[in-house]
């Protein structure tokens, strides 16, 4: 939340301060979701989608390396900032784990909660490409794309798995 | 959260209560969206921002309603469920609101969380769309996807208003 302090330089703040404070929300986030994914993957029933939680974890450990070149790319130490957003649609998935816990619908609703996250991260990550485009940082650009890229591969695996066998599945009612 | 009470009856759900659950999620979002957009509206800086917003404001009444059929079609009262995501998400275009009122950054700032907000709701929509289809409910897919096109053809409006000038007015120094 914005202080007393912040909002005294708030007239100077131009696109550079939002790229960065964007990039620090995603530096919080991934390194949150690469907390959340082993969770998700162990509570899951089957093993596809604990395949695709374990794959979804590596790959976040080198979009997160990604985010650390950025970072360097502006002159700035890499740092989190608490992304109010990411807490929110990962307590969604929690909330899945627990409520569905042992029901047919369970790995449906974790898919369906690791998607969520993925289209946050494609929000942003969109966003974050437009304005280093804008900043002139084309190796910026390049980096973000490369991870963007995953994460939209990754929304799209995890809609094949839901359509491919996780639904249906969810549809069965227990004994 | 979940309850003990809750607990106990887990085993049983199955994709309905799961399609069920989403859809008072998403029917908390859209009211909270409602409430949101045209506090983005005023505080936007230009008049394309603002109109942008307030014409998403008059699409999501409709949103609102399609939601209300569908709950309709699952022979079940309309209501909301607190929804941690889009509290969460909501809470960033707040905070974009306070720290860069008065910046050449804040409509570049307001863009992205709209579009953040896009994002999410595509990811709830496209899910409960795919698993209404596994339910056939084919009267329920229709209506959730004539949503999902409103807010995909949203969320590419707001990147052609990042790019068309927002984006770059954005870079200006304030005086």
């Amino acid at each position: 939340m914005a202080t007393t302090k912040k909002t005294a330089k708030t007239e100077t703040k131009s696109l550079e301060d939002l790229f960065l404070d964007g990039l620090k929300d995603l530096y919080y986030a991934e390194k949150k979701i690469l907390r959340a994914l082993p969770k998700m993957a162990k509570g899951a029933e089957s093993e596809e989608v604990t395949a695709a939680f374990e794959k979804h974890r590596a790959e976040t450990e080198g979009q997160v390396e990604r985010l650390d070149q950025v970072f360097e790319l502006f002159g700035k130490s890499a740092r989190g900032k608490t992304c109010p957003a990411i807490d929110g649609i990962l307590e969604e998935g929690s909330d899945i784990l627990e409520e569905y816990k042992g029901a047919p619908a369970l790995d449906a609703g974790l898919v369906a909660a690791a998607q969520a996250v993925e289209h946050y991260e494609i929000a942003r990550y969109g966003t974050l490409i437009a304005w280093a485009e804008q900043l002139g940082k084309p190796e910026a650009v390049e980096l973000l794309k490369a991870t963007l890229d995953e994460e939209t591969a990754t929304d799209e695996a995890l809609s094949a798995l839901g359509e491919g066998g996780v639904n249906e599945r969810a549809l069965q009612q227990a004994a």
